[in-house]
């Protein structure tokens, strides 16, 4: 068998580069090969154990694939070779291709603690076999555990408190949410966690998995033995490199090497998604990033380099925004924290707010919204921002994600108008990004007198 | 007395001008006169009647102004002799200034319908002491005809359907929302309108308001009588230009003529707000905007120029960004619409997505967002967007103003990094606005060919 354009891996980063190539190589035969009956959406797997209580309903359709003229392969790719541009699959097909598309995604990243291999001890996999099993486990668990407080382990607790789960996060950091926020924003999603009723254990380390053949208590390094049921392993995830190591391809401990095109160290060959390596925006360091919203945004990028370079399409690199909801509050971050600004060396200033999300403030719902944003000293560059509030904060974000990429600088951004509403924004008197600008503004303004 | 800055006016446009003057001039005497007792929220009028149901929780409270040491006197300005500098009030007082602003803000343009005098006919001043009437009249109203079907009067209807009102909008468009808005998007208003039980006469002129002392019924152009306990009449306003036109400003029918730094043809004298005239950023033709975001915009620039002129701070042409909420549905438009952009001789494409705001879609509470995105042809550069879907559109389009504001193009824009989460945004493979310059870039691109 022959396709032009193979991709191997169905989640959003397969999905994205093909659909992209479909539209700007409309003549081109693409194919996909994933591993699973079903592709779960994989920001919505900590909602598939509460809100949704299905993994079914967590489903990228195959629609988007199909009615696209995009063929879909239910296989697995085990070896390559790139001197005849062939897959080998593993229902014994071989498939020759003209490009190649890594999208092979990541696997939890599973510490060595004793017990991990338990019944009732679940790293996360994308499976929808694995995550049904999972699910199966939580509905007759009173007692959770999960080890690791950050985006996903604070995402599990948050749905599963709300179904009435008794839920312990066992975080090594000093706050949940560690690595990608500012302590200020980690203590409120901390307030709004306890409110949940979830038990934090945050400076902690899980010593041992305690159980017979299942799992019943977990073990932290000051001594303390918790009761569970359950343990969930929310601890990370590495990229899935194994078939671009067995093809010679570049990959570093963060991912297959990838250009600002997509490109891996073979010409013929693009990575996306968690398995390729990320470039920090303005670090310029290798970070590990797993988001589906950089993943498609590498995605779109290499559908469109995959035959001609369109030289205006390319990863400048990666900022990472993130939205995220706990109980009632919701977390965006874009960017760089101030600790990392810090730890890094850039000069910067803060910007800070503290406004309404409607007005009047005595509309029914209205919440405080929290911004933070960080420029550099000199110019006023964008670097990062954070926030916290309600749910339009998740949009919120986007426009300081914006700003940083767009190379925006807060004497820019100032004067933007900003439309507003009374059910829907702060009120016009305080757009809350414009006020945390306003306040960097003097304080770069003041450094140039 | 004396003063350094004095403002007149205490709605948004001078309030922000106030609180900018005292970042930028910390030194400087701020002094804001205003007739009103206290200042109502221009954007929550519609709602004093339904949800809030009182006058006093639409407010902004005057501390925005004392706590940031600037001078409030409720008073009224009745002259200005600008050789003297001196502003002669109400109550006798001469004050002396060396920079005045004007906001003073727009008054409601009421047509000349017969029985337009009529007790429990309202036109909508902003003034506390006649809100405080309507809202004692709408309480012992069941019918209410609303004449003038633009934002305000979709406002009005949606807010007191809800608590119980028999509401008619008597439009003289073919549609609600026929200025701000292409049909569809109107079209889609309207149908939440009428979910909401409210009656549309569209296409239709009011003839007379019918009556002995008060109120009885309203009579159309076709011959049909709407029984009515009260008249709301959202006709629009006109700029409030008295005291400029005593002053021998350059003032037109729409408002006080002012340049990019709002300065009047005085150069110590500013205006800002409803009152001062507006360019439109594309067209470049004067248009009449009356919006809060768009008056505190001109206020940030006013105020940060009263003395001296940080050339950057402008303002580059009105865009108006305005969102609304109707029943379930919340719109936003920003920049040009279809209609005015084939009006005006742009040569243009359009973009458009349909996609789920939450992602799975089957989340509780998920709403499609149709987003239509307005482009030059050559060059792809942003001239507009409209959306409708839940609320996060209110914040989504000001990612749109954005992208306007700073001059981006589809280019740049598709592969920007948006964030994304299950909760708050579409899913990572499709947010509403990429989808939408996706769909515009494959008709630019053809073109190229």
């Amino acid at each position: 068998m022959k396709t032009d354009i193979l991709i191997i891996g169905g989640g959003p980063a397969g999905i994205i580069t093909a659909t992209t190539a479909k539209n700007c190589y409309p003549d081109k035969d693409i194919t996909v090969v994933r591993k699973e009956s079903m592709v779960v959406i994989p920001c919505g797997i900590p909602y598939i154990f509460g809100t949704l209580n299905s993994v079914e309903k967590d489903r990228i359709p195959d629609e988007v694939l199909t009615k696209n003229g995009i063929n879909l392969k239910v296989d697995e790719v085990v070896s390559i070779d790139l001197s005849t541009k062939t897959a080998r699959l593993k229902s014994g097909e071989d498939l020759k291709f003209e490009k190649l598309v890594l999208a092979t995604g990541s696997k939890p990243s599973v510490p060595p603690i004793k017990g991990k291999d338990l019944d009732g001890v679940f790293p996360i996999y994308k499976d929808p076999v694995h995550l049904r099993e999972m699910l199966e486990w939580v509905r007759k668990s009173r007692k959770i555990v999960i080890i690791g407080g950050g985006f996903i382990g604070v995402e599990f607790a948050d749905d599963l408190a709300k179904v009435g789960k008794e839920v312990t996060i066992v975080e090594i950091l000093p706050h949940v949410l560690g690595v990608s926020f500012d302590e200020e924003f980690s203590l409120m999603a901390e307030e709004e966690l306890r409110k949940l009723g979830v038990i934090l254990k945050t400076g902690r380390k899980v010593t041992e998995i305690v159980g017979e053949s299942g799992v019943e208590a977990v073990k932290l390094d000051n001594g303390e033995k918790i009761d569970a049921d359950m343990v969930i392993l929310a601890t990370g995830a590495k990229p899935n490199t194994d078939l671009a190591e067995s093809m010679g391809l570049q990959v570093s401990k963060f991912g297959i090497e990838v250009d600002e095109y997509m490109r891996t160290s073979h010409p013929d060959v693009f990575a996306v998604g968690d398995c390729a390596a990320k470039t920090d925006f303005f670090t310029r360091k290798k970070k590990p990033v797993m988001l589906a919203s950089v993943a498609t945004a590498e995605a779109r990028i290499a559908g469109a380099n995959l035959y001609k370079i369109v030289a205006f399409r390319k990863m400048r690199g990666t900022l990472g925004i993130f939205a995220t909801k706990v109980g009632d509050l919701t977390l965006g971050v874009a960017g760089l924290t101030e600790r990392t600004a810090r730890e890094e060396g850039f000069d910067y200033v803060v910007g800070r707010s503290k406004v309404i999300d409607k007005h009047p403030g005595s509309l029914p719902g209205a919440k405080e919204i929290h911004t933070k944003l960080i420029f550099t000293r000199r110019g006023g560059f964008f670097l990062g921002g954070q926030l916290a509030g309600g749910i339009t904060v998740g949009e919120i974000v986007n426009l300081v994600g914006f700003a940083i990429e767009s190379g925006f600088t807060a004497a820019e951004y100032v004067d933007l108008q900003i439309g507003t509403h009374p059910f829907l924004t702060p009120p016009p008197t305080t757009p809350a990004t414009l006020k945390a600008v306003q306040d960097a503004l003097k304080k770069i303004y003041s450094l140039s007198r």
